[in-house]
């Protein structure tokens, strides 16, 4: 047998992104100026709402192309009044895979905290030029970098650096990078998601600025923000065997039932007791003696006992009724709406919650395919892409609509929204989420609630409309048989029948 | 404005998809017991078919359950007679993201390099037992390895290391895991997925003996191997700025010219020449004094410049008309079949391949939704999951069908395989292929091919359906015909009609 020799060779993650943007989102030009948008956008909402700050975000995408080679360039800049990020922390934060504030069990829009550098890294293999960063938390001083990402090294390279005074605690940041793109393809798409942005984030202002010198602008219509997001410990039911281990490396408590009352979600001093009763472990165990085999033991057990309670979802921040209604009449002026939010529930130890709307009819648009139009959020953003690879539309297709009183070609349109401190996402540039039978079931059971609803308007629709039917044959022929009547009866006079109709009218209303 | 800190923390590659396990494939006990079985063969696959080895894979799962706490735990064994690994790579090769023999341009199954090490990790995170090892090169030594990962450093971790003598020098690995899965949800897809393993790999035997000791056995069915995929150099529509550089940085060319014809895919001294009169360059200028912008500007003529020869297919091993015909007609026995292989094209400078079959009738199931049964390949391998995010789902259902006599509810099945030196993955768990226009547009061609093949045979299935209803009205008739043909003629016999019959059936059948 010839010894076939084979080349091994380690990578950087930013390389390892590089090679395989399409998994992020950046497939081809028009995708990439679409994500490099809302990779951004998120980042910038991520960097207000949650810290109590009304989002004023401004987005202003133009054209650098200046000769027939160069079609397709732009430069895009997305800058915020967020809580900034320190200036010892930009080059990292921006230009290195990996490297992220986002590694918390907190709901946020993004997630694996790649999103930003993702959308730089491509401006860089596409132009070549640098990203600018301006940025400050409300301190003294506001930086300014120009940066560019070392891919094989996955390091910043900083290419310059100044620093202003900060006179009017001004506090914020601002990206700019150039890019290639294909803007009139992802126009549409690009529209589609500030849009529904604005559905699901009301107490932000949007302001978007296209190539074509053309202004999209989406007010605030409240000034109230959703209460905050909390850091949550994790569940014992989504704990694994790695978790397990970095948890007691880590902890300084002396004893099993200080440990799990201590490091996680929803365990007293009872369920941590009868937990370690029906675990066989004793409560006064050092948790760092913990045998590795103990350790797995340990997480076997905490899956299977059934004394914890659910995780709640108070680190969860839903839409809530209210805004998701508002959002939905304010874009579709719909005939009718109905809305509603599941209760809270989990997966894996992650909390979830479902809130699914319904709208029919005013603006809704009716889809070529004449299938229902889906509006599918997760952690208040948008997705736009991808549609029939996402659980949503997988139980959308699995509703027999028929008794609901539903047509193919109706304008109908299904709201999903999914919040989680972990939204289950299929793919990297977050596009889809995966089925999970939890989820998948909550969604099923929001959407039969709403079409529930609307079964009953439908059909009472359908009544009035016979009725008003019925009634006007009464009011074409009653004038004529009182007409013979009177004349049968000898009498001059034919009686008033005006009364008649409106009773009837009456009666029928009931 | 108070200053708000937040915590920056770097990952290692390792603890990131730890942390986002779900967009390898990993995403519950179903779907990782098959994710772990599909990444391990695919790399058995890799590591024989390409070097002219014909395959030789034995995969063993068994239940390591033996009380109800521990329900649902497994070890995998999966042992291939493959060119095996050099001991001193092994631990980095199974136990260290992102560090792979598996970037280079040459089609290959797995393309991330990361699929072996991600079932590794799921099963030390569910299990925390280590990965067994053993390979030899088919030199003197075989080694034997047991290794954990080190998640947050991204490192192997070496528990245990045996070398044996190789007298016979045998060649090969054999991986074995411990890990958490749900066999019996996960079978039918495992089952699904290793048959249609076998369609596309009719050279390579495989046996999978499962938990309850059923043995599937996939036998060889010719043992001629496809041509080896060549590696190729880069195509000028194809690289961006960030390869030109790292080519610049490492070649040995003094000239431009001599550059372009050494490093880039069908670039010969002619067509080098014209290009750079195109782009604006010397073509004796060294190289390695481009300025930055000087390569952007070379990399935009390249993409813009429409004298360079198409990439070529030789580094692409289609499955070629007859093995897949074979395949079809082996695994689903159907009425009528028809094969197409599409011309070589390209995307961004990736070659690629569309074969397409279609089959009729037969053993083809009827699905319950009456849609077309899709089979998805791509470099060989079955995709099993997430059918309605592929393009070739989606390129289906944009056909109009009826056109081609397909009504719904019919037993009708459509097969695309994709081979490219780069398969436009959506995900990192490689279930669907991403909607690149120039793919799409091969897929749509090839189905129509076939399609119209097939309407032929529908339509002359029809026909010989009608004739044969209108003969048998003739058959019933003509006898009485003659009966009263006779009598009016005053005649006793009445003619032989059988002759007349088989008369009006010959011609009918012309």
């Amino acid at each position: 047998m010839r010894v076939i020799s084979q080349a091994f060779q380690e990578i950087s993650p930013a390389d390892f992104f590089y090679r395989n943007r399409e998994i992020a989102g950046f497939s081809n030009p028009s995708k990439a100026v679409f994500s490099a948008i809302r990779e951004l956008v998120e980042n910038s909402l991520d960097a207000t709402e949650p810290f109590g700050i009304l989002p004023d975000i401004y987005i202003r995408l133009s054209s650098t192309s200046n000769n027939e080679v160069e079609e397709g360039f732009y430069s895009l800049i997305v800058e915020d009044n967020g809580i900034g990020i320190p200036g010892e922390h930009i080059p990292h934060a921006f230009c290195q895979f990996l490297f992220s504030s986002k590694y918390r069990l907190r709901q946020s829009r993004g997630t694996f905290g790649l999103g930003g550098t993702m959308a730089i890294l491509y401006g860089q293999v596409t132009t070549n030029k640098p990203v600018r960063v301006v940025s400050s938390t409300g301190d003294q001083k506001i930086y300014e970098f120009l940066l560019m990402i070392d891919i094989e090294r996955n390091r910043p390279i900083i290419l310059g650096k100044k620093t202003y005074n900060n006179d009017e605690q001004w506090h914020g940041t601002i990206v700019e990078i150039s890019l290639e793109g294909d803007y009139p393809r992802a126009k549409p798409k690009i529209v589609d998601y500030l849009k529904q942005t604005a559905i699901a984030n009301p107490y932000a202002n949007i302001m978007f600025v296209d190539p074509r010198g053309r202004l999209y602008k989406f007010e605030r219509t409240m000034s109230t923000l959703p209460p905050q997001p909390k850091e949550t410990l994790p569940h014992p039911h989504g704990v694994d065997v790695e978790t397990m281990h970095r948890m007691v490396r880590a902890t300084q408590c002396k004893t099993l039932i200080d440990f799990l009352e201590k490091h996680f979600h929803r365990v007293g001093r009872q369920t941590a007791r009868s937990f370690l009763e029906f675990a066989g472990f004793p409560e006064d165990m050092d948790p760092k003696a913990l045998k590795p085999e103990e350790i797995v033991r340990l997480v076997q057990a905490m899956r299977s006992f059934n004394g914890f309670l659910p995780p709640d979802a108070s680190c969860l921040s839903p839409l809530g009724e209210e805004i998701l209604k508002a959002g939905i009449v304010k874009e579709l002026e719909p005939e009718f709406v109905a809305v509603t939010q599941r209760k809270p529930s989990a997966y894996s130890g992650h909390p979830f919650i479902v809130e699914v709307g319904i709208a029919y009819g005013g603006k809704v648009p009716v889809r070529d395919d004449g299938d229902i139009t889906l509006y599918r959020f997760a952690n208040k953003i948008p997705l736009v892409y991808d549609e029939s690879g996402d659980v949503s539309w997988k139980v959308i297709k699995s509703i027999e609509w028929r008794r609901y009183g539903v047509e193919p070609g109706m304008p109908l349109a299904v709201i999903v929204h999914i919040c989680s401190t972990k939204v289950p996402w299929k793919t990297v540039g977050k596009e889809m989420i995966a089925d999970r039978p939890e989820i998948s079931h909550e969604i099923l059971y929001g959407i039969r609630e709403v079409a529930r609803k609307l079964k009953l308007y439908l059909s009472r629709k359908e009544k009035a409309k016979h009725e008003k039917a019925r009634l006007s044959v009464f009011a074409k022929y009653l004038p004529k048989i009182a007409e013979f009547s009177t004349k049968l009866a000898g009498e001059k006079n034919v009686p008033d029948i005006k009364g008649l109709l409106r009773r009837v009218r009456r009666l029928e209303g009931d």
